[in-house]
């Protein structure tokens, strides 16, 4: 796992950069706008989806600052997300890693607007050449982050999830919520390298069954760490989750089948890159550890 | 002033149609999100950027399936804009429109998702092929929109102006914020017909300027509407921009002057048109209509 290790640290390292270099700064009086996205988007993280965007263009290879651009907005638009999760109207969380969230650290109203800013920023740093000279590539990559992103995605399933904190949803349920609400922008995040490799039908959509399965299983592994972890591990509070009566997959099978879910998961996924070889050792790696990270 | 209601009218309800087309609906739980989107997008309006994409647009001759396209993304944006601008933490208005606001109609969190969707939903609407079959057109759209809408357009207008609330501005500040908050999307709507027509350089030129002297004059007749209307004509509180302490010109003016910077303004816009000959002549009556509609 040596290479792994290193690999993902590196990846997380370079999509930081180009997110420095990316968000804006200045001194006029939005500037606290600015802060407010760098403070967010700079907070660290494993920096997963620019990981697998990253991983997944290598096998066609992409050049590094195509990939490393549209995982950056990637990386934005996740960014977004937590922001305005975070949010006292939505799941009111005070800490993210370890740190104060954005509407603690600076106020609600910058933290709604930095979270619309980075949102917005996602798709003007995809629809730059310096992303893809090709306009066609581009306007492939906007395409499928908004839908992956919009209300038949991310956000439709923020509000499923914060609807079924009333409600007992069934296994069905419970995997479409989590398919659209963190699924969507990782199976996003795979499909975008073959966009941007100009794969093959058959390429992009092994890629995308590699992220679908791959999201499913990460989202049990953390409601697994929810579950089982500690604060330190986590950098926020634990069973909180739980305590919310949010569902999991962890809560509706229990703790063992889930776990052994997560690893059939694993392996459906592992399956679909056999299309590409040894080239694929990476995603494959990545795949495993991601589910094990506590073991 | 004939012709131009009707256009306005006709355009609005083309335009609106378009919008329960392109807004999602479904049976699933996500639907109260659904809703939450149409109620905000369909609450009525003058849809004036709609009106400004199509006119500008119909100087090229696009085909109206395009520009009514590109006018409902640009109205979703605009939506969306209103929704987070309403929420509690932002200006906390209860009424637009003389309606409830979707915080106040819906809640808060289904608000800011509502918001997040129509805004990511506006960039997927671009990115459609049925919005033109050029990808260079619609990546041309997107960044242009990506930018009059992110932390150095719109959001960062709305960063400002809401510290603004705590500060006395000066009259270069005042234009800035307002540049920023309402004009550049003013601006971009004008702009993407000439996108849109693969108008030349100096044709994007003149919309562009015509589209900013626009913009800050809307922003003045709404403030002399704010100072001097009545609750009725406005659909919500009046008084409250200077009550809450907000920046405006009319405040920095007085009305009189105001007014007049304002005529200045739309002559200066009306200026831009004369590279267009006869064709512009609702552009022109619409400049004029904005800033005396109360008179």
């Amino acid at each position: 796992m040596g290479d792994l290790k290193t690999a993902l640290s590196d990846r997380a390292g370079a999509v930081e950069d180009i997110l420095q270099t990316l968000l804006p700064s200045g001194n006029g009086p939005e500037s606290r706008l600015f802060d407010a996205m760098r403070y967010s988007t700079m907070a660290g993280g494993k920096r997963l989806r620019p990981f697998l965007l990253v991983s997944a263009a290598d096998l066609f290879a992409v050049p590094r600052r195509s990939s490393l651009r549209a995982a950056a907005a990637v990386e934005m638009l996740h960014t977004y997300s937590l922001v305005h999760d975070d949010l006292p109207c939505m799941d009111d969380d005070d800490l993210r890693r370890g740190q104060p969230t954005a509407h603690v650290k600076f106020d609600e109203a910058t933290a709604v607007l930095a979270g619309d800013s980075l949102l917005t920023m996602a798709f003007e740093v995809l629809s730059d050449p310096e992303t893809d000279p090709n306009p066609a590539v581009r306007i492939d990559l906007v395409s499928g982050l908004a839908k992956a992103a919009g209300a038949q995605g991310m956000c439709g399933g923020q509000m499923i999830d914060l609807l079924a904190e009333n409600d007992e949803p069934d296994r069905e349920a419970v995997e479409r919520l989590q398919a659209l609400k963190t699924g969507a922008l990782i199976t996003f995040s795979c499909e975008a390298g073959a966009i941007l490799g100009h794969g093959s039908p058959e390429e992009r959509r092994a890629l995308r069954t590699y992220g679908d399965k791959l999201g499913l299983a990460f989202q049990i592994a953390d409601d697994l760490l929810d579950a089982e972890g500690s604060a330190e591990d986590m950098g926020k509070a634990v069973g909180k989750d739980r305590d919310a009566g949010k569902a999991t997959m962890v809560g509706l099978l229990g703790v063992e089948n889930a776990r052994e879910e997560a690893e059939r998961l694993i392996a459906d996924a592992v399956l679909q890159l056999d299309l590409f070889g040894e080239n694929a050792m990476l995603l494959r790696e990545v795949a495993t550890f991601a589910i094990r990270r506590r073991t």
